[in-house]
């Protein structure tokens, strides 16, 4: 089946899902989440054949352990899509009143964006878990999983759109492209006729792929290269702990640390804190000279580790003589994502806030906390590391866009 | 000089803007506008070597016209530059404060876009209205204006940097692409590295081009398909004097009316009376079968009809069984800018600004309030017709971006 028959679909499809009342979509989602509970064995069994596929193919433990489904991880997509369904609806809404002195009354009223795209891999809990984020908010979804996922992806989708089927929904609402070849991945890329925007979830590869190919809107997402950068006022102890934190407690995800910037004025006693803390998580530390100075067990660093998203228990570190410094190394090599100052000196603080260009500053947190949930959003379909539309943890009302009404009387120019 | 020299140019100018005070900015604009009073022979010794080479290919006279710049023009500009001056900066607002329960304050704050492409056709006002824009904005421009026009551009870019030399601004806040090639263009439009977002003004192919082979984010601003639909409990005066309005009073422009649709329960009453005011206005019109039934003397409609944003004294009519085939027509045929229904029906009306798909849909006014002025935005960069970022009139707050700053005391997950 080509895109543009599903896009087709998605077109007849997107009037019908825009004016659901909220009701309605919730009633869908919870279905949703029944079907999937009660239809586990059907996927656990189509789950396997993608499961002895990767390990045929001798995929790591990792990338097999991402794609395998258990009764408790299809409990968890059903009781995210009921999460889904008891947050606030966000289409409808009035977001602005604007009177004109010629009588015209104009609402700004929220929106579905229409038919959304969403080009990911392996992980097959994403096909529910964006599925959801778009129901609740009236889009279409336009599903395009790995190949290694396929079987499961279809099975998840089937059963959805089974649940659809038992409230009478239109067809298309929920569509899976089943032909994962790069050409139809490229098809879908440059299908502006019936896709309204494109969310790229996964690697830089596949951002990169994406943003270059297309011609449909892209939300940009994920990419994080993020920074910690420990000023002259730290408190210590607080650096320590944030840094442990955003490099150890998940570091495959994309708000991990991957880069510290250490003011030159207390280098000498701070990093051979941080670097035992670091040495006692297995963490390797790649330096600075000025940090070999000081630790000179730690590995050289080139210029493309202040580039690089380890995704690993790696971390650059480096010997910067103040906060500007900091800025201007941050601005350079960062992906606008999330970046950290630990000071206790309010004008630090509030220079690293108005100079660093990234969706999410901190001041002394972690950059772990650059997550939907996280921010009170409830859930979240990515990060946005792009200045248009939307910036950071895209949640529902990121998944909207908007439209005017204007009420007259015989109004003309 | 590449693009890429003038991305880097831009790269640096963008952290220099983008912390700019308010009172910096509009001082900067209020010395834009003297510059262009003062230099006002000297751009129009520049604009007259545009208009002599037009002139020589022969061009229309309504071109010639659009490129002409006069003493009254220029002021014209000037001025534009003042309204921008007194607007309220959209930049370093606060939209929003979210105070999470582990005690983080997350504050959701306005910021430039960062780097920002115009591509447009001839009329050389453009490039000092969306110069002012973006300077207001706290964003750098880089335009590429049609090579038409390339001596009256470089006379008032050259004029409005001088204007920010004089303040001391930093070198590369407004450039312009001084090579008008079709390569050039294209290397704009996929400057990923240094542009932020390209917003093409011009006709549909020029935007068409933009869409094709941009891989740096677009606004897709201007082709407007608007239509009026009548309905059978319209007040049929109103309808004929909104009509009139949308189709002659600026027949080129985007929010003009290309389609009018008629409740066919009136279409024996209505037809005569809107044929005869149309003619009136040397309006010339293409009608569906219906139509022609009950007025032989109008031309046929084809489906390419129903497509065509005529920018002329054309209208296309079309009779419909009621306000639902009337939305069907417009969902099928419109560009998504602006539409209008003329009812005295609470239901009709509704139904219309709920269904129709369009960045503004009107009740009982004419098209032509698609604007940014007529909004109250004071001023406009274009008509959005796509769904994300910005939909319907862009004004200063389009042209923003935002970033989280986070507070914490030492937060980790």
């Amino acid at each position: 089946m080509k895109i543009t028959d599903l896009g087709k679909k998605a077109h007849k499809a997107k009037y019908f899902l825009q004016n659901l009342t909220s009701d309605k979509k919730n009633q869908a989602l919870q279905t949703m989440a029944d079907y999937l509970i009660t239809n586990t064995s059907y996927i656990l069994l189509k789950n396997q054949l993608d499961v002895t596929s990767m390990k045929d193919k001798n995929a790591t433990s990792a990338l097999i352990d991402r794609m395998i489904l258990t009764e408790d991880r299809i409990k968890q997509m059903a009781d995210g899509l009921r999460g889904i369904a008891i947050l606030s609806d966000p289409i409808g809404n009035i977001l602005e009143t604007i009177n004109r002195p010629n009588g015209l009354v104009i609402t700004k009223v929220s929106v579905p964006i229409g038919v959304i795209g969403i080009i990911y891999e392996a992980r097959p809990n994403v096909t529910s878990d964006a599925t959801g984020l778009c129901l609740k908010t009236g889009n279409v979804v336009i599903l395009r999983g790995g190949s290694e996922a396929i079987n499961s992806n279809k099975a998840i989708v089937s059963v959805l759109n089974k649940a659809l089927d038992s409230l009478g929904f239109l067809e298309g609402c929920i569509q899976l492209v089943k032909d994962t070849s790069r050409e139809v991945a490229k098809d879908m890329m440059t299908c502006n006729e019936y896709i309204d925007l494109l969310i790229p979830r996964g690697g830089a590869s596949l951002i990169d792929a994406v943003i270059k190919n297309a011609t449909v809107p892209v939300i940009e997402t994920g990419v994080g290269n993020c920074h910690v950068y420990v000023d002259e006022f730290a408190n210590q102890k607080q650096a320590i702990d944030i840094i442990i934190n955003g490099k150890t407690q998940r570091p495959a995800v994309c708000n991990a640390t991957e880069t510290i910037l250490i003011n030159e004025s207390i280098a000498f006693e701070f990093l051979p804190k941080i670097y035992e803390a670091l040495k006692a998580h297995q963490v390797e530390i790649r330096g600075c000279k000025a940090t070999k100075k000081i630790i000179p067990q730690v590995i050289d660093a080139i210029e493309q580790d202040w580039y690089t998203e380890y995704l690993d228990l790696i971390i650059a570190c480096k010997v910067v003589g103040d906060v500007k410094d900091a800025i201007n190394h941050i601005n350079k090599y960062n992906s606008k994502h999330s970046e950290s100052i630990i000071t206790e000196n309010k004008e630090a603080a509030s220079l690293f806030t108005k100079k660093v260009d990234a969706a999410t500053v901190y001041v002394n947190a972690s950059t772990r906390f650059t997550d939907g949930s996280e921010f009170g959003f409830g859930a979240e379909i990515g990060i946005s590391t792009q200045m248009l539309h939307a910036r950071g943890p895209m949640g529902l009302r990121e998944l909207t866009s908007y439209k005017y009404i204007v009420m007259g009387n015989g109004q003309i120019r």
